[in-house]
């Protein structure tokens, strides 16, 4: 059984000729490649093998305060050490001024290498991003180096019980007073870093609260920061009130949060905290694609480890004993499906993260960013299922670790916007604005990767915008949407995901493995975009089942 | 939350409108409602209870021994009591003789109230049914009473550590004495209900074992019963060496087996042994998928009683706050999904178990076996993930109790032979035995369907059987069958699931609730039925894939 290791290569063959990193104008492949080996070579030894202590043991709520085991803090210590915290922040703030998308490479790898890690850290990214774009200039002076620099972790803090994929609903308070700071009153769940003490609880929460006489409803919430401490070092009125009991992702501390007159600042003006989150929410969306890549790749890797090994049965290879289980077909169908999703979801969040980087088709990314939300979490929950089936009864015992792979991963499909929700958002908003911008640049984008590809792929593809057609044009032209938005999504996703596939299979002579790629590729092509027929097929269906009765769906 | 409510007229209406019990002669359609009912109440009160239970506390090993949680204990006393184990047991030795089908109806609801208690007791039903049919009169008139009274509870020991799916790898040797008996000596793993306290440890436990001089693989295999007990109360030479830590099923013993010179006489002659346990495979396989039926059942249980009361945005309905999310499209589309799956599956197993009980269709049966097993194992894990989905954030954290039923379900698709292996079954050599029986009597079954159906879904399933004769002629005509085999499999049972819809669509007049009946069948015949195309579409594609290098495979 292996922990985890840096898929490096593919990683940086993903990066050049999947994601076409090098359209970036500040682009060094050379210091991309020497960054990631040096990334690789911590996660592997530092991170990895906190996995299995975060599942085992999982943080605890010790006098009201969350514990994360001490191998965490210690591999905090050295990974801040290090300055990765840092590593895409400009230099003005502290940082190392690289690309955000190497960012994103190291991201990958601590999602495949323990997922709880990550999550703890993630949100500092997002913060840092909703900072410069939204915050005061004092704000981002004041808070962007005590991130950049690890002092500092963040929170977003949006769910409460009676509000979530709807935030409209949130009660949280925030009162002026004199001094022009703000005080914040209300319960905050689902609150993942909530505490911690990887930076002895310095947390930097983003908080959205309603102020005093502001409208109903999402237009009513404003954006503040509320830090865990006050500058004479005392603690601000937070407090956690309990840790989750959850199915996964045991390390990471998902907390419910207490707020009792917390001074906080805003952020923006008053009423425009949900646009200022935006910024926050679309990159915790596409991290939380870039988790279900790396989930997808231990996945793939805990298989491929497996099935090389374990013999059972006969697979005609006319040996004297039974043969290793990756001879076998349906064996073999799995693992092409986990490398399928593994390398095809990279190159396709990739791609979508360097062109958010070049900034140059916002319509493009209002779709790509629910599009990979949805469908690399989906590929998590594949290849951890898959891994599963392919260990057999051991791959439901704890020890083989790939049932914790699906634990951890399950969540993915669900926070940062439930997977339905994305759907929602293409299929009732993106696909409309400006005269259908976003699906302009896809279908563009979809040709482009056609017109390298070889001419079997090629034609898939075209087939596959074809349907994506017709589906468009029945999506557009219905008003209920909810019960076929997920497959038009998926559909999309899917397009995407082989248009990848094809760049990929067009550059494989560059590949560490030029047979791997021609031969997934081929899978992709002639098996898996299959479903896209499907999926067209159940978008243009009439609307009749969106008009059943409300008692069907009752208890 | 709700724990789990017997659905007695769902059930009642999917055995006779589903299933046709009435064709059994010796059905008593009020008798079987009158036990069903007391089932009901017996399950609904004293086994649903346990579930939770179960999950937290788990099944320790103490001193050797395994110790399930007391609740679980009182309440087998209770079971055993009234009488539950001979439910479907010939008088003769001491049951109540009731059709087959009651015991699978009960078994389903154990399954959806505590599938660990379940699981417990599901083995002794295929033992006594193997006993029955390969015993000799001393064997059958000894064991089958203990189990019939519950006094005994068995096992199935044929998983060894090198041994998996290929079973010809089994090492347990079983030595002659002279007494006409056998000593059998070696390690089985994976052993559910090794050891229990339920029934004070007594236990039947039917072992494969290899005698001296046997042929290498599965010919030399036979069968034994090895009892816990000795006939002077002594225990026989069979320990427990360790309780497997498992994903989920805590409370079900999972027991590495040690037979150390074990006493112990065989089923019928050396050698015989895998035909013998033939018996008990193939009852445990649609035993398997009555599990299926029960998890699917709880999780759309729980997914209704969630989706009513929680409310979040607005759905068009018109109210002052937000609405019940079962007002939304993309909740409804996974309600009528987890719907179709636990009615639709539950018909298509009844009917397979009532045509075995009735025994004029064994090529039909040879199909629908591994179609059931796999198919209603699949609906399992779908139905549970979207009760996570239906949930959001909240299905994911233990309490509200759906994350563990996709945690207990995730064993189904694997033991009992993977769903893998089933496929390989079907489309290596059931669909080619005498001449393609077993595709025919399966035509005949579907066209049956079709006749009694309303047009649009008469349509669907000859426009399905079109679809599989296309994918039959494919698979029949190539020998790499294993990419493809699984896809096969799928597609013949989306259509069994069709017929089994279209049967119960054509008497939603005397359904408990008649518009979901119609509405879900809708739902099926417009919407799950498109993926018949892809299914087949992928078994037509050319072997190409099954012939890859060997290295695409290797870490």
């Amino acid at each position: 059984m292996i922990d985890y290791k840096t898929p490096l290569a593919d990683i940086l063959f993903a990066l050049k000729h999947g994601a076409g990193a090098d359209r970036l104008g500040h682009w060094d492949a050379e210091l991309a490649s020497d960054v990631l080996t040096h990334a690789g070579a911590m996660v592997d030894g530092i991170i990895a093998p906190l996995d299995p202590i975060g599942d085992m043991e999982g943080t605890r709520l010790v006098d009201g305060r969350a514990v994360m085991p001490p191998q965490f803090v210690e591999a905090y210590r050295q990974f801040k050490e290090g300055g990765w915290p840092g590593l895409a922040v400009d230099e003005e703030y502290g940082g190392q001024g690289l690309p955000h998308i190497l960012a994103s490479a190291l991201s990958e790898m601590l999602s495949g290498a323990c997922i709880t890690y990550q999550m703890v850290l993630s949100l500092a990214h997002g913060a840092m991003r909703t900072l410069i774009a939204s915050g005061s200039e004092a704000q981002r002076k004041t808070w962007v180096p005590r991130l950049a620099s690890g002092d500092y972790l963040a929170t977003m803090c949006l769910t409460e019980p009676q509000a979530g994929s709807d935030l409209g609903l949130a009660r949280t308070m925030a009162t002026p007073v004199d001094d022009g700071s703000w005080r914040i009153s209300g319960g905050k769940i689902f609150i993942s870093g909530g505490d911690q003490n990887l930076t002895d609880g310095r947390i930097m929460h983003l908080v959205l609260a309603r102020t005093p006489d502001a409208p109903a409803g999402v237009k009513g919430l404003s954006l503040f920061i509320s830090p865990s401490h006050l500058p004479d070092g005392s603690r601000n009125a937070i407090s956690v009130v309990r840790l989750e009991e959850k199915m996964g992702m045991h390390a990471s501390p998902t907390c419910q949060v207490a707020f009792d007159g917390a001074q906080a600042e805003i952020v923006g003006a008053p009423g425009e905290g949900l646009a200022r989150m935006f910024t926050m929410m679309n990159a915790e969306r596409l991290d939380v694609a870039v988790q279900g890549v790396g989930l997808a790749e231990v996945a793939l890797q805990r298989s491929l480890a497996y099935a090389t090994e374990r013999r059972q049965g006969r697979a005609g290879s006319g040996g004297s004993g039974p043969d290793p289980i990756n001879r076998h077909g349906d064996v073999r169908r799995m693992l092409l499906t986990q490398m399928a999703l593994a390398q095809g979801c990279r190159a396709m969040v990739m791609r979508t993260l360097v062109d958010l980087e070049l900034g140059e088709s916002p319509a493009l990314m209002e779709l790509m960013t629910p599009v990979c939300k949805a469908f690399a979490t989906e590929a998590a929950q594949e290849t951890a299922s898959l891994a599963i089936q392919i260990h057999g009864g051991y791959g439901f015992l704890r020890e083989y670790r790939v049932e914790q792979i699906a634990r951890d991963a399950r969540i993915t499909p669900i926070y940062e916007g439930t997977n339905g929700i994305q759907a929602a958002t293409v299929a009732g908003r993106v696909i409309r604005m400006d005269n259908g911008a976003a699906l302009r640049e896809f279908r563009a984008e979809v040709e482009g990767a056609a017109a390298q590809a070889t001419p079997a792929f090629a034609e898939r593809l075209m087939d596959g915008l074809a349907a994506l057609d017709r589906a468009s044009a029945a999506m557009l032209a219905r008003r209920d949407l909810g019960l076929t938005a997920t497959s038009y999504l998926r559909l999309i996703g899917l397009l995407a995901f082989g248009a990848a596939w094809s760049r990929l299979e067009a550059a494989a002579d560059f590949a560490p493995d030029p047979g791997r790629i021609r031969a997934t590729a081929s899978f992709v092509r002639d098996w898996m975009l299959c479903e896209i027929h499907a999926l067209a097929e159940r978008c243009e269906i009439s609307a009749e089942l969106g008009s059943l009765p409300d008692n069907v769906f009752e208890l």
